[in-house]
């Protein structure tokens, strides 16, 4: 098997690392990828579940673009929507009547949701779910757990991050995910001063094994919240309508107040929305927050068109197959090459691990080995799966597999 | 002359209040458009410098959707280039090659520019400046001009906002426009503490005259930063491109460190950007900073064609011409009717007020009375002209402001 080169990547990157900060900054940066040689940088053209890079290598991709990629790269369904209503009009002065047919479509979508409110990027949803929260109980103090991501505004990094000040996080309070002791610790603490707990519905850091949440932990944290008064928000920016249509909190029986959706819901199409109980909604409306093209119809209709194609197809299930095929597979080809390769998180976005080297540096190297066959592995974040993998999508992606781990064996 | 009526509007407006907060939140809010019954809601469809509302009135759009449309609705050469690296790919697990060279671009057309960093919204890129001018100082205090306008991010409105705590704002100082003395003072009070300025090129606030820069004010703020090591940032998200192609300091004659840019640069495709000097280019890439659709390429390739576009065409000498036209136009007619128009910021984008009533009251009832016969005027906020803006248009737009003055005069 044939193993892929990245030249002109390679030198593409040389020319944007003299002006573009870090060259690919951010999420997509191809610092924690190890060996960096082993990945490509810049991508050509893309289709359902796979991509091409610039030096015309095919991938497999397991990253969906971190996310949005939800029915597949170049979707006729979606695109046709999404020009649809461009071809009218897209960024106008005003909304397009599809911004309230898609919160509409969502408040039909979402148990808990009576409203929908839109922004961008999933980190505008966050940040407005806690002014929010802040808004409706008149307290300052949110707590988020440590080594969850709810993107980069300077309320969820580290002080001792570059450019964030000690004001900026002065009430922010860290508590730890599955540790519902150390929660309610932290709540008697600050009795009457915490107005929002947020959190992912289930903990996927980077570099680390993920976690289900344990028997009855978020139960107790809802009964918490409700008991001292605190909004509870579920970041579901990544693991919203891959784990269930109707916010991944439904998944595991609760009912926060706030849900922050942003990834999925558009395949692709920018588009980000906060949804939430009648309870929230004045507080919401109160809160002055938008941005530059918030009220663009084009993904609006894009994401009105994915919520009904998602459940015309149900591509929660499609997916949830999809990836224990992917998983099973892996696990036994690991197995029979003599390795433990553990699996953590949901079947549709799934983080792995081999476990037969502590620090990572086998599970990098086979990553790498994949990943130059053609099946695109990153070593230190979830990956994720579309509705568009194919069975012979995870087929081929298993002989790769294959010959990742012979790869490794040789080395 | 046929006065509009908004019934559809009106209805969907309804519906919108019970199921997204305020109906239609943030700037694109209703609510400072007085009498709010003589404005559409919701836009059926555009075209260059028109848009139809859902009701099929027709409209000369003066708000070019809060910026965003320089080049006109539906501009053939900004979508063909869309369409094209769109067909491709959009939202992938990489960025596309037009990244770069829309870098290279943005470097070769602004002069202080040595490198170039692309998110979302405006105020992805304020913040984003603001960690930037942190992370070069190691300090944290920023000075932001009062009523001066940075996006809704918490450190960017006052604690007085709903959702917003003291904590978020403790690193802000407060200057004042045009008022170097105050800001020299402030700058000794907090000696050695101010990372950096920010403020928009020229003073554009809402309900309230726009101001020119006095004659020496920026070059003596330039100095007192370059003396004290403050970062010196210009919010360049309205103005960008409307007034100079090098960024609006070029217009006005000074260099600042970082210049943020939105709104005009991808013609409606959603797309910011923060460009800077050499000096800042290491702090910008120590900052963490990212969001879910950033590496997104085809807003890169509408923003490569539309810096492409303006400078084939010389859309800024265009917007003058027609902004300045526009603007005897409306004075000329002012005057015939025995009223003062006052004008003022850039004729690009100009600031309105009819003075001979200090409540806006009187300025408010003749932007109604023109918007709803198809001249969209809104009383609060700097219109935009675009370069698809036609003498046809303006000849037009005179002929229903002077109705309007006629039906100021009837009530």
């Amino acid at each position: 098997m044939k193993t892929y080169t990245y030249k002109k990547s390679q030198e593409l990157f040389e020319k944007a690392a003299d002006i573009i900060p870090a060259g690919i900054y951010g999420h997509f940066s191809p610092a924690p990828l190890v060996p960096v040689t082993d990945y490509p940088f810049y991508i050509e053209k893309a289709e359902k579940a796979h991509f091409w890079d610039i030096d015309g290598n095919e991938f497999i991709d397991y990253m969906c673009a971190y996310g949005p990629m939800v029915l597949g790269y170049n979707n006729p369904v979606i695109d046709k929507a999404a020009e649809e209503q461009r071809k009218k009009v897209n960024c106008g002065t005003g909304p397009g009547a599809v911004m309230v047919e898609l919160a509409q479509e969502l408040v039909d979508t979402v148990p808990i949701a009576d409203w929908a409110f839109f922004g961008k990027n999933g980190a505008d949803m966050t940040l407005y779910s806690i002014m929010v929260a802040r808004a409706k109980t008149g307290r300052d103090k949110i707590i988020r757990l440590k080594g969850g991501y709810h993107g980069t505004a300077p309320w969820s990094q580290s002080p001792d991050h570059h450019g964030i000040t000690f004001s900026d996080v002065k009430d922010i309070v860290l508590g730890e995910w599955n540790n519902y002791d150390a929660l309610e610790k932290y709540v008697t603490q600050h009795k009457g001063e915490i107005a929002g707990i947020i959190s992912t519905p289930y903990h996927h850091p980077t570099f680390e094994d993920n976690e289900m949440p344990a028997e009855g932990f978020w139960q107790k944290v809802e009964n918490l919240c409700k008991n001292e008064g605190i909004i509870l928000i579920v970041d579901d920016v990544r693991t919203g309508f891959r784990l269930h249509m109707g916010g991944s909190n439904e998944y595991f029986g609760f009912k926060p107040d706030l849900i922050a959706f942003c990834k999925a819901l558009g395949n692709g199409y920018p588009i980000s929305a906060l949804v939430g109980t009648k309870d929230m909604m004045n507080a919401a409306a109160n809160v002055f927050h938008t941005g530059s093209y918030w009220f663009s119809a084009e993904p609006m209709a894009a994401a009105l068109a994915t919520l009904r194609e998602m459940k015309r197809i149900n591509s929660v299930e499609k997916m949830y197959k999809t990836g224990t095929r992917l998983n099973e597979g892996l696990k036994q080809l690991a197995k029979d090459h003599g390795y433990n390769l553990k699996i953590t998180g949901h079947p549709a976005m799934s983080y792995y691990r081999l476990t037969d080297d502590p620090t990572l540096m086998l599970h990098q190297k086979w990553c790498g080995e994949a990943t130059k066959r053609g099946a695109y592995f990153t070593s230190h974040h979830n990956w994720f799966i579309s509705a568009a993998h194919t069975d012979q999508d995870i087929d081929n992606t298993l002989k790769i597999a294959d010959e990742a781990f012979k790869a490794l064996k040789e080395k």
